[in-house]
């Protein structure tokens, strides 16, 4: 039995849709979050900002003796995985390899497109692995900064929201892909509106959703299962606004008691 | 570029339903496939010839440098998997961890069924797992014995089947279950006459399917994937019949093509 928990990290609320998959799958295992909401978007940050926030939240967690990291951001996983992987002693999942198996598994016509921030877009990573898996994938990718905004800000479910993300996601018209991976944990956040703009022959990736299995796959590995009940209670932080976290956080987790406290960016990192 | 092949073994053709789902996701990588058609099945089989059969099979694939290893039968993961695990120096896949981790992610009202051989229900291995990882879930298994003779004598779309196979699986009508688990790699066969009998609000969970992404994810983590072409052809061994094995395997893979050797049974272990 090993009770310790496992840290989930994100540039804000999009994680959260892992620790959803998570809680559900894995009943036993303990949560702790961090979301550096008062610094995101991560996507048009340079790379070595994204991996030295990164790596804020990292050395945040260590100090809470988590026995696994999920790297919940396609832009730090894109950014920082190899590096936290390489100086970690635990193990550390990203969600863009998970993103890539799904997609893998779910395509019939070998046409796959890739929705992410600008940071994952530009680092090629989901186009790279694809074809290093199979040459004969084609891939066509689009950067939607102006979603993840969206989720961030509530935005979700209004006529507004509709229309911009159906105009947008207008660029795979005539792109003839069958899946769509979703390389931002914000997206599945929009995936009904999501689904309405790309209709019902499209399958949709949620690349967080692989990585919890790979989490899962990874528990088992390493007997790593908290095979009692989940002794620890789950917590959350932010370097936003606790409150509007423990709202939004708990509308998605369908919890309204997340215990959630404020981390404060300090030179030192961050601290509670 | 690591172009070894990955090795399969099964007690005969079920594990081409694991070789199926790895051709289409991983095209770069080489299938090695020992099926022990002529001691077959193995669910009856007491657990010490299990395990022996098996290691003669894992042996002789040994002599072909395999990268990895893939024990696509049930019976012989419950039997053989923690000691193949312990000796081989290659990583070792069984399909009953993968299984659970599909039934999880699957289930809704946490109601899960579980058909199998004698030898997997008797080691209660998918009831163990499932309730290390959560507790709350309510299992309910059935030894089928006879859908692998079915498989094996290629009944599987008669008349016959279905009304055999619906009688059969009658067992769960009063058990609410919303996710069965394919816990044998000859049944994923049988799908379609298994989800004529259990009816669309059972989801299905192929233990095989689930394993390749389990596959595809050791590739990743070890960095084991072929990134070039495929450069070393298929090949299948059978302790059978090379020429029905062909025509079976083939038709499942939808090959009529595939390298198939027979292997005698010796002393010494399986020899071309």
């Amino acid at each position: 039995m090993v009770n310790q928990a496992i840290g989930f990290i994100d540039s804000g609320i999009g994680g959260i849709t892992v620790v959803r998959e998570a809680l559900r799958q894995l009943p036993n295992e303990t949560v702790y979050y961090v979301g550096d909401t008062a610094r995101m978007p991560y996507g048009p940050r340079p790379v070595d900002e994204v991996i030295e926030y990164t790596w804020q939240m990292v050395k945040f967690l260590l100090t809470k003796n988590i026995k696994m990291l999920v790297i919940a951001c396609n832009t730090a996983t894109a950014a920082a995985l190899p590096s936290l992987q390489k100086k970690l002693a635990i193990p550390v999942i990203g969600v863009i390899a998970p993103g890539v198996r799904g997609a893998l598994k779910a395509t019939v016509n070998k046409h796959i497109g890739i929705i992410a921030t600008e940071g994952t877009v530009k680092s090629n990573a989901y186009v790279n692995r694809l074809k290093a898996k199979n040459p004969n994938i084609v891939t066509s990718q689009l950067a939607c900064p102006e979603f993840v905004k969206i989720v961030e800000a509530n935005q979700y479910a209004t006529v507004t929201t509709q229309e911009v993300v159906t105009k947008k996601l207008a660029f795979f018209n005539d792109k003839n892909i069958d899946t769509l991976v979703l390389g931002c944990t914000h997206f599945p956040l929009l995936a009904d509106v999501i689904k309405n703009a790309m209709g019902s022959q499209v399958s949709l990736v949620n690349s967080g959703a692989v990585a919890v299995e790979n989490v899962s796959a990874m528990l088992d590995e390493l007997q790593l299962n908290n095979s009692g009940k989940k002794s620890l209670p789950d917590e959350y932080f932010t370097t936003g606004d606790a409150n509007s976290f423990k709202q939004m956080a708990g509308h998605w987790l369908n919890n309204q008691n997340l215990d959630v406290s404020h981390l404060e960016i300090t030179k030192k990192g961050l601290v509670l």
